[in-house]
Protein backbone atom coordinates (compact mmCIF):
# COMPACT_ATOMS: atom_id res chain seq x y z
CA UNK A 1 0.00 0.00 0.00
CA UNK A 2 1.39 3.24 -0.91
CA UNK A 3 1.46 5.72 1.94
CA UNK A 4 -1.27 8.22 2.77
CA UNK A 5 -0.20 11.37 1.04
CA UNK A 6 0.52 13.98 3.18
CA UNK A 7 -1.87 16.69 3.88
CA UNK A 8 -1.87 20.03 6.18
CA UNK A 9 -4.60 17.78 8.26
CA UNK A 10 -2.18 15.35 8.93
CA UNK A 11 0.84 17.62 9.70
CA UNK A 12 -1.35 19.13 11.88
CA UNK A 13 -3.16 16.24 13.52
CA UNK A 14 0.73 14.79 14.39
CA UNK A 15 1.38 18.42 15.85
CA UNK A 16 -0.77 17.92 18.42
CA UNK A 17 -0.02 14.78 19.23
CA UNK A 18 4.08 16.01 19.24
CA UNK A 19 2.48 19.08 21.76
CA UNK A 20 1.12 16.12 24.08
CA UNK A 21 4.28 14.29 24.40
CA UNK A 22 6.70 17.18 24.32
CA UNK A 23 5.05 20.09 25.46
CA UNK A 24 5.09 23.43 23.88
CA UNK A 25 8.85 24.26 24.76
CA UNK A 26 10.60 21.17 23.38
CA UNK A 27 8.49 20.09 20.41
CA UNK A 28 9.89 20.61 16.93
CA UNK A 29 8.95 19.97 13.38
CA UNK A 30 11.87 17.44 13.33
CA UNK A 31 10.01 15.76 15.93
CA UNK A 32 6.62 16.38 14.13
CA UNK A 33 7.94 14.98 10.72
CA UNK A 34 9.56 11.70 12.53
CA UNK A 35 5.79 10.94 13.68
CA UNK A 36 4.74 11.25 9.91
CA UNK A 37 7.74 9.56 8.48
CA UNK A 38 8.60 12.27 6.20
CA UNK A 39 11.56 14.91 5.79
CA UNK A 40 11.16 17.74 7.89
CA UNK A 41 11.72 19.52 4.55
CA UNK A 42 8.40 18.05 3.49
CA UNK A 43 6.60 19.46 6.46
CA UNK A 44 7.64 22.85 5.55
CA UNK A 45 6.44 22.34 1.74
CA UNK A 46 2.95 22.85 3.46
CA UNK A 47 3.69 25.22 6.65
CA UNK A 48 6.95 27.25 6.12
CA UNK A 49 7.81 28.07 9.24
CA UNK A 50 8.09 26.27 12.74
CA UNK A 51 5.35 29.63 13.72
CA UNK A 52 3.24 29.42 11.30
CA UNK A 53 2.60 25.04 12.25
CA UNK A 54 1.75 26.71 15.38
CA UNK A 55 -0.67 29.32 14.15
CA UNK A 56 -2.12 26.66 12.34
CA UNK A 57 -2.73 24.44 15.20
CA UNK A 58 -4.02 26.77 17.51
CA UNK A 59 -6.59 27.82 15.24
CA UNK A 60 -7.80 24.71 14.15
CA UNK A 61 -8.04 24.14 18.34
CA UNK A 62 -9.33 27.07 19.19
CA UNK A 63 -12.02 27.17 15.77
CA UNK A 64 -12.89 22.93 17.10
CA UNK A 65 -16.72 23.87 17.69
CA UNK A 66 -17.29 26.33 14.85
CA UNK A 67 -19.06 24.09 13.12
CA UNK A 68 -21.64 23.04 15.55
CA UNK A 69 -21.57 26.84 16.63
CA UNK A 70 -22.51 28.26 13.39
CA UNK A 71 -24.80 25.33 13.58
CA UNK A 72 -26.83 26.88 16.30
CA UNK A 73 -26.54 30.51 15.28
CA UNK A 74 -28.32 29.90 11.69
CA UNK A 75 -31.35 27.49 13.10
CA UNK A 76 -34.55 28.52 12.76
CA UNK A 77 -36.77 29.83 15.27
CA UNK A 78 -36.92 32.25 18.44
CA UNK A 79 -34.45 33.89 18.91
CA UNK A 80 -34.06 34.07 22.85
CA UNK A 81 -33.56 30.11 23.20
CA UNK A 82 -31.43 30.16 20.30
CA UNK A 83 -29.05 32.29 22.15
CA UNK A 84 -29.18 30.33 25.53
CA UNK A 85 -28.30 26.86 23.46
CA UNK A 86 -25.55 28.79 21.66
CA UNK A 87 -24.11 29.87 24.95
CA UNK A 88 -25.13 26.30 26.79
CA UNK A 89 -22.81 24.70 24.02
CA UNK A 90 -19.88 27.09 24.09
CA UNK A 91 -19.89 26.77 27.63
CA UNK A 92 -20.11 22.81 27.13
CA UNK A 93 -17.33 23.10 24.64
CA UNK A 94 -14.77 25.07 26.37
CA UNK A 95 -15.51 22.85 29.81
CA UNK A 96 -14.51 19.73 27.28
CA UNK A 97 -11.37 21.43 26.48
CA UNK A 98 -10.14 21.94 29.34
CA UNK A 99 -11.55 19.05 31.25
CA UNK A 100 -10.66 16.07 29.04
CA UNK A 101 -7.13 16.73 28.60
CA UNK A 102 -5.73 19.47 31.22
CA UNK A 103 -2.16 19.13 29.85
CA UNK A 104 -3.34 19.70 26.09
CA UNK A 105 -5.25 22.78 27.35
CA UNK A 106 -1.57 24.47 29.44
CA UNK A 107 0.13 23.45 26.47
CA UNK A 108 -2.99 25.05 24.17
CA UNK A 109 -2.83 28.46 26.50
CA UNK A 110 1.01 28.62 26.01
CA UNK A 111 0.48 28.82 22.27
CA UNK A 112 -2.34 30.98 22.98
CA UNK A 113 -0.41 33.28 24.63
CA UNK A 114 2.02 33.37 21.13
CA UNK A 115 -0.81 34.17 18.59
CA UNK A 116 -3.15 37.06 19.80
CA UNK A 117 -4.03 37.80 16.27
CA UNK A 118 -5.36 34.24 15.62
CA UNK A 119 -7.12 34.52 19.32
CA UNK A 120 -8.73 37.92 18.21
CA UNK A 121 -9.63 36.40 14.73
CA UNK A 122 -11.51 33.36 17.14
CA UNK A 123 -13.09 35.80 19.05
CA UNK A 124 -14.72 38.76 16.47
CA UNK A 125 -15.88 34.93 14.97
CA UNK A 126 -17.82 34.21 18.17
CA UNK A 127 -18.62 37.52 18.35
CA UNK A 128 -20.65 37.85 14.57
CA UNK A 129 -22.12 34.43 15.10
CA UNK A 130 -24.04 36.11 18.52
CA UNK A 131 -24.58 39.37 16.51
CA UNK A 132 -25.99 37.18 13.84
CA UNK A 133 -28.61 35.93 16.44
CA UNK A 134 -29.68 39.34 17.66
CA UNK A 135 -30.12 40.30 14.45
CA UNK A 136 -32.71 37.56 13.94
CA UNK A 137 -34.09 38.29 17.42
CA UNK A 138 -34.40 42.25 16.03
CA UNK A 139 -35.93 40.81 12.69
CA UNK A 140 -38.54 38.85 14.85
CA UNK A 141 -39.86 41.49 17.00
CA UNK A 142 -37.81 40.08 20.03
CA UNK A 143 -35.29 41.86 20.79
CA UNK A 144 -34.47 45.30 20.68
CA UNK A 145 -30.75 46.64 19.78
CA UNK A 146 -29.72 49.50 17.75
CA UNK A 147 -26.16 47.91 17.21
CA UNK A 148 -25.94 44.49 16.97
CA UNK A 149 -22.55 43.89 16.76
CA UNK A 150 -21.78 46.59 19.81
CA UNK A 151 -24.58 44.30 21.80
CA UNK A 152 -23.52 40.91 21.01
CA UNK A 153 -19.85 42.32 22.08
CA UNK A 154 -21.77 43.45 25.54
CA UNK A 155 -22.97 39.55 25.68
CA UNK A 156 -19.61 38.04 24.95
CA UNK A 157 -18.58 40.23 27.88
CA UNK A 158 -20.97 39.54 30.10
CA UNK A 159 -20.77 35.57 29.88
CA UNK A 160 -16.98 35.48 30.23
CA UNK A 161 -16.82 33.65 33.16
CA UNK A 162 -18.64 30.96 30.98
CA UNK A 163 -15.78 30.94 28.30
CA UNK A 164 -12.66 32.62 29.11
CA UNK A 165 -9.97 29.59 29.76
CA UNK A 166 -8.75 32.30 32.67
CA UNK A 167 -11.73 30.87 34.19
CA UNK A 168 -11.05 27.04 33.76
CA UNK A 169 -10.44 26.18 37.12
CA UNK A 170 -13.86 27.33 38.41
CA UNK A 171 -16.02 25.21 35.42
CA UNK A 172 -15.89 21.99 37.62
CA UNK A 173 -17.17 24.00 40.97
CA UNK A 174 -20.71 23.31 42.44
CA UNK A 175 -23.01 25.94 41.48
CA UNK A 176 -21.07 26.91 38.09
CA UNK A 177 -24.52 25.96 36.35
CA UNK A 178 -26.78 28.18 38.66
CA UNK A 179 -24.64 30.53 38.28
CA UNK A 180 -24.29 30.64 33.87
CA UNK A 181 -28.30 30.07 34.27
CA UNK A 182 -28.43 33.32 36.19
CA UNK A 183 -26.47 35.60 33.84
CA UNK A 184 -27.92 34.07 30.90
CA UNK A 185 -31.47 35.00 32.37
CA UNK A 186 -30.58 38.52 33.45
CA UNK A 187 -28.81 38.74 29.54
CA UNK A 188 -31.93 37.65 27.68
CA UNK A 189 -33.71 39.82 29.90
CA UNK A 190 -31.36 42.68 28.75
CA UNK A 191 -31.84 42.09 25.28
CA UNK A 192 -35.48 41.42 25.30
CA UNK A 193 -38.13 44.06 23.73
CA UNK A 194 -39.93 45.57 26.48
CA UNK A 195 -43.85 45.15 26.16
CA UNK B 1 8.53 62.97 71.97
CA UNK B 2 7.48 59.00 72.73
CA UNK B 3 7.58 57.23 70.29
CA UNK B 4 4.40 56.78 68.67
CA UNK B 5 2.58 53.59 69.97
CA UNK B 6 2.45 50.57 67.60
CA UNK B 7 -0.98 50.07 66.37
CA UNK B 8 -2.09 47.05 63.87
CA UNK B 9 -2.10 49.91 61.13
CA UNK B 10 1.36 51.49 61.71
CA UNK B 11 2.14 48.11 61.49
CA UNK B 12 0.05 47.12 58.14
CA UNK B 13 1.52 50.03 56.70
CA UNK B 14 5.11 49.20 57.01
CA UNK B 15 4.36 45.49 55.77
CA UNK B 16 3.40 47.12 52.85
CA UNK B 17 6.06 49.25 52.76
CA UNK B 18 8.23 46.18 52.67
CA UNK B 19 6.06 44.26 50.30
CA UNK B 20 6.71 47.04 47.69
CA UNK B 21 10.55 46.93 48.54
CA UNK B 22 11.37 43.25 48.65
CA UNK B 23 8.80 41.61 46.98
CA UNK B 24 6.52 39.02 48.42
CA UNK B 25 8.47 36.19 47.97
CA UNK B 26 11.31 37.97 50.49
CA UNK B 27 9.91 39.81 52.78
CA UNK B 28 9.98 38.64 56.11
CA UNK B 29 8.34 40.03 59.54
CA UNK B 30 12.42 40.77 60.53
CA UNK B 31 12.19 43.14 57.93
CA UNK B 32 9.07 44.58 59.04
CA UNK B 33 10.27 44.88 62.54
CA UNK B 34 13.35 46.48 61.36
CA UNK B 35 11.38 49.45 59.57
CA UNK B 36 9.38 49.92 62.58
CA UNK B 37 12.53 49.84 64.49
CA UNK B 38 11.16 47.30 67.11
CA UNK B 39 11.36 43.81 67.59
CA UNK B 40 10.04 40.81 65.78
CA UNK B 41 8.10 40.01 68.93
CA UNK B 42 6.54 43.39 69.05
CA UNK B 43 5.05 42.25 65.84
CA UNK B 44 3.57 38.78 66.81
CA UNK B 45 2.17 40.27 69.75
CA UNK B 46 -0.79 41.94 67.05
CA UNK B 47 -0.16 39.57 64.09
CA UNK B 48 0.82 35.66 65.84
CA UNK B 49 2.49 34.62 62.43
CA UNK B 50 3.79 35.75 59.10
CA UNK B 51 0.80 34.35 57.31
CA UNK B 52 -1.79 35.99 59.51
CA UNK B 53 0.31 39.42 58.79
CA UNK B 54 0.17 38.85 55.41
CA UNK B 55 -3.54 37.76 55.13
CA UNK B 56 -4.60 40.92 56.94
CA UNK B 57 -2.46 42.94 54.40
CA UNK B 58 -4.45 41.46 51.89
CA UNK B 59 -7.28 42.36 53.50
CA UNK B 60 -6.62 45.93 53.92
CA UNK B 61 -6.02 45.96 50.23
CA UNK B 62 -9.20 44.54 49.11
CA UNK B 63 -11.08 46.44 51.45
CA UNK B 64 -9.59 49.54 49.92
CA UNK B 65 -12.69 50.93 48.46
CA UNK B 66 -15.41 49.73 50.73
CA UNK B 67 -16.58 52.66 52.53
CA UNK B 68 -16.31 54.37 49.12
CA UNK B 69 -18.84 51.75 47.30
CA UNK B 70 -20.88 51.41 50.33
CA UNK B 71 -21.71 55.14 50.45
CA UNK B 72 -22.76 54.68 47.37
CA UNK B 73 -24.95 51.74 47.94
CA UNK B 74 -26.48 53.46 50.95
CA UNK B 75 -27.39 56.89 48.85
CA UNK B 76 -30.94 57.69 48.44
CA UNK B 77 -32.72 57.77 45.25
CA UNK B 78 -33.47 55.79 41.90
CA UNK B 79 -31.11 52.43 42.17
CA UNK B 80 -30.52 52.21 38.50
CA UNK B 81 -28.06 55.12 38.08
CA UNK B 82 -27.03 53.94 41.83
CA UNK B 83 -25.68 50.71 40.41
CA UNK B 84 -24.21 51.97 37.74
CA UNK B 85 -22.45 54.90 39.78
CA UNK B 86 -21.41 51.86 42.30
CA UNK B 87 -19.72 50.02 39.38
CA UNK B 88 -18.44 52.53 37.54
CA UNK B 89 -16.80 53.18 41.06
CA UNK B 90 -15.47 49.88 41.71
CA UNK B 91 -13.87 49.78 38.00
CA UNK B 92 -12.43 53.04 38.96
CA UNK B 93 -10.75 51.62 42.09
CA UNK B 94 -9.61 48.66 40.20
CA UNK B 95 -7.95 50.07 37.40
CA UNK B 96 -6.38 52.89 39.81
CA UNK B 97 -4.85 49.55 41.84
CA UNK B 98 -3.50 48.54 39.52
CA UNK B 99 -2.42 51.28 37.18
CA UNK B 100 -0.56 53.61 40.26
CA UNK B 101 1.57 50.58 41.28
CA UNK B 102 1.81 47.53 39.12
CA UNK B 103 4.69 46.43 41.04
CA UNK B 104 3.01 46.79 44.01
CA UNK B 105 -0.01 45.12 42.32
CA UNK B 106 1.66 41.71 41.00
CA UNK B 107 2.64 41.41 44.92
CA UNK B 108 -1.13 41.55 46.25
CA UNK B 109 -1.77 39.21 43.15
CA UNK B 110 0.55 36.53 44.71
CA UNK B 111 -0.59 37.16 48.22
CA UNK B 112 -4.59 36.84 46.31
CA UNK B 113 -3.73 33.63 45.46
CA UNK B 114 -2.78 32.64 49.03
CA UNK B 115 -5.40 33.89 50.88
CA UNK B 116 -8.45 32.42 49.09
CA UNK B 117 -10.27 33.00 51.77
CA UNK B 118 -9.95 36.54 52.30
CA UNK B 119 -11.01 36.44 49.03
CA UNK B 120 -14.59 34.98 48.94
CA UNK B 121 -15.15 37.33 52.09
CA UNK B 122 -14.65 40.19 49.99
CA UNK B 123 -16.78 38.94 47.02
CA UNK B 124 -19.32 38.35 49.64
CA UNK B 125 -19.28 41.81 50.82
CA UNK B 126 -19.07 43.45 47.29
CA UNK B 127 -22.01 40.92 46.47
CA UNK B 128 -24.06 42.21 49.42
CA UNK B 129 -23.82 45.47 48.54
CA UNK B 130 -25.08 45.10 44.73
CA UNK B 131 -27.94 42.65 46.81
CA UNK B 132 -28.81 45.88 48.51
CA UNK B 133 -29.16 48.46 45.56
CA UNK B 134 -31.24 45.69 43.69
CA UNK B 135 -33.35 45.46 47.36
CA UNK B 136 -34.41 48.83 46.97
CA UNK B 137 -34.74 49.07 43.24
CA UNK B 138 -37.19 46.39 43.38
CA UNK B 139 -38.79 48.04 46.73
CA UNK B 140 -39.28 51.11 44.65
CA UNK B 141 -40.79 49.24 41.37
CA UNK B 142 -37.64 50.11 39.60
CA UNK B 143 -36.23 46.53 39.65
CA UNK B 144 -38.18 42.88 39.28
CA UNK B 145 -35.73 40.25 41.01
CA UNK B 146 -37.22 37.19 42.73
CA UNK B 147 -33.94 36.31 44.39
CA UNK B 148 -31.67 39.75 45.17
CA UNK B 149 -28.63 38.00 46.27
CA UNK B 150 -28.41 35.23 43.09
CA UNK B 151 -29.11 38.31 41.02
CA UNK B 152 -26.83 40.63 42.49
CA UNK B 153 -24.06 37.25 42.11
CA UNK B 154 -24.92 37.00 38.54
CA UNK B 155 -24.67 41.17 37.71
CA UNK B 156 -21.00 40.47 39.93
CA UNK B 157 -20.19 37.80 37.27
CA UNK B 158 -21.40 39.86 34.23
CA UNK B 159 -19.23 42.55 34.79
CA UNK B 160 -16.16 40.56 36.18
CA UNK B 161 -13.70 41.90 32.87
CA UNK B 162 -14.39 45.67 34.90
CA UNK B 163 -13.10 44.06 38.47
CA UNK B 164 -11.29 40.49 38.12
CA UNK B 165 -7.76 41.69 38.56
CA UNK B 166 -6.91 38.60 35.48
CA UNK B 167 -7.89 41.54 33.41
CA UNK B 168 -6.17 44.36 34.45
CA UNK B 169 -3.76 44.25 31.35
CA UNK B 170 -6.92 45.52 29.40
CA UNK B 171 -7.99 48.30 31.44
CA UNK B 172 -5.78 50.96 29.77
CA UNK B 173 -7.21 49.84 26.13
CA UNK B 174 -8.90 51.53 23.47
CA UNK B 175 -12.71 51.46 24.09
CA UNK B 176 -12.41 49.62 27.49
CA UNK B 177 -14.80 52.96 28.59
CA UNK B 178 -17.41 51.76 25.70
CA UNK B 179 -17.53 48.31 26.53
CA UNK B 180 -18.42 48.94 30.52
CA UNK B 181 -20.80 51.66 28.94
CA UNK B 182 -22.59 48.58 26.75
CA UNK B 183 -22.48 46.06 29.91
CA UNK B 184 -23.89 48.04 32.31
CA UNK B 185 -26.76 48.98 29.99
CA UNK B 186 -27.44 45.42 29.62
CA UNK B 187 -27.57 44.36 32.73
CA UNK B 188 -29.49 47.56 33.63
CA UNK B 189 -31.94 46.64 31.31
CA UNK B 190 -31.72 42.81 32.30
CA UNK B 191 -33.04 44.35 35.92
CA UNK B 192 -35.46 46.45 35.34
CA UNK B 193 -39.48 45.88 35.32
CA UNK B 194 -40.94 45.24 32.58
CA UNK B 195 -43.85 48.39 31.61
Amino acid sequence: MPPAPLTPERILEATEDVLRRFGPAKATVVDVARALGVSHGSVYRHFGSKAALREAVTERWLDQSHAELSAIAESAGPAAPRLRSWLAALFASKRRKAGDDPELFATYMVLVGENSATVDRHIAEMIAQIAAIIETGVAQGEFSATDPTATARAVWDATNRFHDPAYAAEWGREGIDAAFGAVCDLVLRGLAKSA
